[in-house]
């Protein structure tokens, strides 16, 4: 059993909301303030981490569970407001490196962090 | 040209990064806060709009740019997050959906607002 | 009993993290961090309700008691980041609303919702 | 001129945005997520620092007013939110202060990392 592909997932999540009748609760806000909510369980799990054991963070087989429940968590919802927005994410994110890719070029933008806003801005 | 897969995208969002020295920059911590940016850039979109004109939120073409950006962005630092944590993010959500069917059955779960917590705890 | 001031407020939270040595804990990265974990928990709160179940969502004591806590919560580490970083809260929000009332002039701002953009850019 | 009090705060945020007629935008939700979007601003200054570049941010004097204004963004929005809540934001953190002196005893919590939670949960 390999590994899923985009399509396979989104209609799994569309499938798992329509079959419980929770897409009376899925409009855009609301899946926003979701999804903020998913980003903020998994960056409580990093916040007291020095960077050291951030980097390690894995080694540790509940702590690596429930990193994994919450990158999932927010990929979810992400999958989801995409579904209602009717947005198709990997070519959305295709659009946008190729766009950064020329906002960016590789001689003017190496290992600088003064300027390094990269998506931010 | 159709749509990328997982891993196409995981690689090209690699070696951007890679080849502008950005590596440095993409530790845990920094990239789950570079995640909450964009989540908040995507928040702030929809903020002042009344749900309906969320739903319409596409139909003005410079807003839905702005929005697929955003979008891509979230992806971008939740697909760079899992690659230095090395977690394959498809199979986590899977992982994830198979653990939330158990824990929502159907018949319980159906359009039910008050217990509805759904992912969040 | 009155309500306390600032000065009593950040005095006492600087001495709660003191006693039980957490300062170490508590550098800008790491409270930064914390802040948005606490506005995650305040997000869930809200995330599924209607825009009138949340204009009353303080009519429920349980639900009332719990975003107090929330919102307590987030100013807790607000001050607590205004503490390490020595910024004087109220004095850089006077300062912030005396440059937006110049920036957003009443008569042309008036419920202006298109170019409403207010503290966000 | 001293620093101002909370009730002075209060009231100048209330006549700011009562006279832009800016009431209307500002129910629970929408306060919410304007909430998230300042602190994910206040979190992109921050992202891609290293621990020591974040102690010293104040030294520069263009990001020491850019953390302010964004803290100062920050509390506007968590004010309005009380406000619009009823809530009594002083009064709502001695309420957690209380708590969690009780929660975390100083014997039981000091240095503690591990255990370490303190508002997270």
């Amino acid at each position: 059993m390999g590994s899923p592909d985009f399509e396979s997932l989104r209609q799994r999540i569309k499938t798992f909301a329509a079959e419980r009748d929770w897409d009376q609760f899925h409009d855009p806000k609301n899946l926003v303030m979701a999804l903020v909510g998913e980003v903020g369980e998994l960056t409580e799990i990093f916040q007291w981490l020095t960077p050291p054991e951030a980097a390690n963070a894995m080694s540790d087989p509940a702590r690596a569970e429930a990193i994994r429940d919450e990158l999932a968590d927010v990929f979810y919802y992400l999958l989801r407001l995409c579904d209602v927005l009717d947005v198709d994410l990997p070519v959305a994110l295709q659009a946008k490196l190729t766009k950064n890719e020329a906002r960016y070029p590789v001689e003017k933008s190496r290992g600088n962090a003064k300027k390094y806003t990269e998506f931010t801005s």
